[in-house]
């Protein structure tokens, strides 16, 4: 069942190895097969030395399993949310990345003061406010996926594809797993950028206009990067 | 005698250098059987490129050589004190990793600001008070061990598997070898993001019931993380 | 046409990811012909993994493709402007590396504070002025050039091969695509350590004579610097 | 001629890139043989890639060169400076590391705050004064030698093997070449380390008995540490 995208989910976790995103099994990626409504997602807990793409588990909307010998990742409540409320997104991914946890860890929006911010996303990327007592006694990790979209009310998740969970760390997204990783790997490089940019001049100054032509220049119908 | 945990030290030892937590010869780990009471422990100032398993020595909870061509780490006295003041502990790593050593020399505990410390430290990662002269002149190695003990009056090691020794580096623990180096692991990086978080924001704000949830969903009998 | 060049500016290409200045496809080389006047340059968005030489583009001196199947980098426009103000340089390099990129987003020249710098530029590097509402929605690219070549209107290019495009980052020369390269792998270290140097002390002192006496030991009639 | 020493010159430049202390040819080892008073040193702006141990130039104490195809290191007259006022000093490691040439940037000493420094160092790592224009004008090289020199007027060599040159970067030494180039990677990490404690804790409190503690322990007539 959903061989195809298995695989891609597997390989899309130890993407984020390789690109240097993840520490033991600190991380998570899953994917949406938007006809079924089926998503395939890591197992909580398991090494990725060992792990293949038969481990990978089928979850439906409700987070219930369908498919698969392992528990979910522990966060699947979470991609669950945000799959339901951002329709265009096919791919999820969550890490603890040292400069976007960094970050996330501060409660702060990472400014967009570049271009290579711009090239990916077309505002600040945002953080969430903090969890009460109550979500985190409760439904923790649904709750988890609830402020995030709280904080999207007045944002465009296809035009801003990442957040920072306060206090904890990343999720990024995409139009698939690849994608999100892709976009996992960019949010890191710029919270360690903005870390350093700030450092330099803490009075430094945006480029509103810059920033529109960049994210423009690579998204939507008038984009021309690329082939 | 004793060759399994040997076996189980010595490629601790060399995951430190595998995780790149030491330098030269900067670190150490040992390991207890606590049925005979004897801890195998690294050898002093061997090189990791030509240091073998059986070269790993055998000492008694006097810090007395008990088996052993070489001398043992010139830290064994501290790694002693810490066998017997705390029960579940198994193994015992010592490091001179870059941002735990940096914090331990800033004399400041590292305070609990995310869940990727809160998955492993329930509370701060605890800085010692700085030595006194006698101590220092005095048995060095067993009084650091005795001003770990101190600092952990009021605190409870199992749940908080590390600390800094002031002016020097940091200590990890856990219930065996394997898991004292994956502790000294999370231990450097959250020493990494907590330098950068209080970078961006010096007046970030905890999450008590966070931090909470986060460790007693991977520890105690509450915990529902992994397989 | 041009074969020899394309190998040479496809190397350097792949160089910019080995001295790991690039992330994903976030960088460019361009090297000129003098003789015809045409510029090879890298080819836009195209994976450094199955990027072939014979994928070089050649465009003229109006940006105009002269040869080749694949659109050329988005940045052609600037590489043009800087080959027809700058007579000397045969190479040139556009990266979003970590540090160059951090200063160019805080909009600070990056002031000459040793002799690491000064052996390879004689002055700052400067930071161009914030480009206008105007220029970023006309000809951007072109534009981007423009800013840089008003910036060097009291400077010399053969002095400072870089400069930062403010908010955006570094561009770097050469005499061909091999020097350029070898110039921004500077430039990104000099950008690091000016950050870390200025943390340490806000108000560290220049040294005019030293910064001259490095310059000139490496540059002009005077060198006596290699074999 | 000296063929072995050449051979271990040659070897300890090369570690020197291992170790990650050179890009380029930033960087030369120097050995000295006290019997000849004859000094091996890399030559001037060669490729570590295509550098051979005969390519290693012999120079006399003048400075002068006795034996070799190629020019030596233009840092040449610094080194000879240091073997003449340092009798037991067997090797000498000029490097532009990262984390030392930035402190050597900022014209201040590294305070010793921790074991790590303590272990190799006894005492802060000094940085020389600004050299004056005629210091710079005159014989440059032997002058920085000079200023070095001048800077350990009060302090013992033997116990802090390692100088930062102001505005350029760390000169290190040791008993032979390997030992010089052991002293750079330890300066390089302590010179990290103190960026890092220091940015924590601008108040950081020094510990003098536990620093002179340590580095008794593994250097002097009483030293325990190692076999």
């Amino acid at each position: 069942m959903l061989e195809a995208l298995k695989e891609e989910v597997f390989r899309a976790n130890l993407d984020l190895v390789q690109h240097g995103l993840v520490i033991f099994t600190w991380g998570n990626v899953s994917a949406i097969d938007r006809a079924s409504g089926l998503v395939v997602i890591k197992p909580s807990g398991v090494s990725y030395d060992t792990m293949k793409a038969e481990d990978m588990v089928v979850v439906d909307l409700d987070g219930n399993v369908v498919e698969g010998k392992l528990k979910p990742s522990s966060d699947t409540a979470t991609h669950v949310v945000l799959y339901k409320a951002f329709p265009n997104v096919g791919g999820i991914v969550h890490t603890h990345s040292t400069y976007a946890t960094s970050w996330a860890q501060s409660g702060c929006d990472i400014p967009n003061i570049g271009t290579t911010h711009a090239d990916y996303f077309k505002d600040a990327i945002p953080c969430t406010r903090q969890m009460t007592p109550e979500e985190v006694q409760g439904k923790y990790e649904l709750e988890t996926g609830n402020v995030i979209v709280e904080r999207f009310k007045d944002l465009n998740a296809d035009f801003t594809p990442g957040v920072l969970v306060n206090n904890h760390g990343p999720f990024s997204w995409g139009k698939d797993a690849h994608n999100a990783v892709h976009n996992a790997v960019v949010l890191e490089q710029v919270a360690k950028m903005a870390f350093i940019s700030f450092n330099v001049n803490p009075q430094l100054k945006m480029n509103e206009e810059l920033i529109k032509k960049h994210f423009f220049r690579k998204h939507g119908p008038d984009a021309y990067y690329g082939q």
